[in-house]
């Protein structure tokens, strides 16, 4: 029998240490029209105003300051479809370390300029065809670099749930307790970091993933209580939540602290973006729109009077975000 | 000879521990690769996350905060192109007080229907023809009501002034001295208080308004050290930022406190709207990225090593803001 190495509440709390004064401390913003709308108190998490447009900065910050030193000039290597190569970059920059990203070639053009605007060497793969973690990992052992996977590993997600921990933090603040918090999943990071920081401050609240129809690889291994990867060659507007199947850590941390995942369709996210333009003057990018759709649509079970949604992200091309306007 | 009723840093400090709990603290947002544009560090404050999509709860709040008790159940009356409509009317429905909203017929729609949702009644009249503010002063006298000037309030200008009590707080935090302070300037409410709580905690600071072109009144007010009115029917993408004149309170403290004004164009309003969305992840209405705009297209004078910008309101109809996009 082996030991998983799950990270903690504690590995959450040394994290927000680590992340004090580099991340963007993103608030809680509330609408009152949505509110009435709803039937209860909806607060949003903007982490689209995070460095590089996504929460994903905090893991790989949290990841990249914990490697030794003197192993800091190999460099880092990752694979990811774009927030989580922005995210790498960003931190690689800020702590000095050269990076080397290896991203699909059909990524949103944004992602590519942009993580190539924080110094990082990209290069490119075919989804359909190539395995970017071989790629990454030949790239990885011939540098001798740091391998930074996108979700399944302890760091990563300890780094992502500085998330929670903000939220619990706030919700205290103003005297709240949520009845349900929920964010955008694709390996489940995000997610499963939130859970350890929110069952930690207030165990009764109830910790829900939001994920994309095509890709509720997360719903299906909860639902069967074994890892299920998705059906291959699935089709979705939400390009960031496209990881094939939940990790080894990130499952066992969700089958015991998640209360659901919730599925959404595309247009479901599309009308999520415009609410998130109109009533919290935020851009949200498709996959990070995922929770606010799945709350706006009520699929989050009751009963309700505060309610947390993640917005994870906000990194969308021009027109796909005027698609979800017009 | 009188005596200008004019507000101190005094009065912004005491509207922040008003607004303390009601209004969002938001953010400073940073992004490198704008700041690699530039040649300078952009520190943003989205006021558009603010409650109502804009500064002007600010200012709104800590007016009706201050108004007595027993005056409160006959209500407010406010005129407004806007922003100043759905604060007054968000403020006044948080304190239970009636309010009556004097908005010209042709607002964005989204302002007109935003501000009812906050359950302010609206009266709309012609903004052409007839005169909001005799317009509102009689239904102010027939309802005892108290009328909340748009501006040139004492009380307005230090609720408005937090914004800039908050910079000066996350600069000290980040160990920052700012070279520039811009924000978008109608009435002069908003750059007036920012500068009262600039000056106070940073004397070298220059504080610099943003104003559209054929409302650059403040500018030519400015110039000839009198206040002077735009030439009327003046046509602008910043239907926030159409006041005729500064006010006789914030042109007094504008000509003891500010640098200057920059003047910008439509098409340069858009271009700072895209870099909002690309960038920041914000939505920014036209007249809310005057400041932005002044930045991004290299109106500051230097040498500048850090600029902090206001953008200061988000209500923009989605064809507007796809028209800037596109």
């Amino acid at each position: 029998m082996t030991t998983l190495p799950l990270p903690t509440v504690a590995d959450v709390e040394a994290a927000a240490k680590r992340l004090a004064g580099h991340a963007v401390r993103t608030p809680l913003l509330e609408v009152s029209a949505v509110n009435a709308r709803l039937g209860f108190r909806l607060l949003l998490k903007p982490e689209a105003l995070q460095h590089t447009g996504s929460f994903k900065f905090r893991g790989a910050y949290n990841k990249l300051a914990m490697i030794d030193p003197a192993d800091r000039a190999r460099g880092v290597v990752a694979f990811s479809s774009g927030n989580h190569a922005q995210g790498v970059a960003a931190a690689a920059q800020r702590l000095g370390m050269p990076a080397t990203i290896v991203m699909p070639a059909d990524a949103p053009a944004i992602k590519l300029a942009n993580t190539k605007s924080y110094g990082a060497r990209v290069v490119t793969y075919d989804r359909w065809r190539e395995s970017r973690e071989e790629i990454a990992r030949a790239i990885a052992a011939e540098q001798g670099a740091t391998l930074v996977p996108p979700f399944d590993d302890p760091a990563i997600i300890a780094g992502q749930g500085t998330v929670g921990l903000e939220i619990a933090e706030d919700l205290a603040q103003l005297g709240l307790v949520a009845d349900a918090v929920i964010a955008p999943t694709s390996g489940a990071g995000l997610i499963t970091g939130i859970a350890l920081a929110i069952k930690s401050r207030s165990p009764g609240t109830r910790v829900y993933a939001a994920e994309p129809a095509g890709y509720d690889d997360l719903a299906r291994s909860l639902a069967s209580d074994a890892i299920t990867a998705n059906a291959p060659g699935a089709v979705s507007l939400c390009d960031a939540l496209m990881a094939p199947q939940p990790g080894v850590l990130t499952f066992a941390i969700a089958r015991e602290t998640l209360a659901g995942s919730l599925v959404v369709t595309d247009d479901e996210v599309q009308a999520a973006m415009r609410t998130a333009f109109l009533d919290y003057k935020v851009v949200g990018e498709p996959g990070g729109a995922a929770a606010l759709a799945a709350v706006l649509t009520g699929k989050l079970p009751g009963p309700l009077k505060t309610v947390v949604a993640v917005l994870s992200g906000g990194n969308v091309d021009p027109q796909t975000f005027i698609d979800a306007l017009a």
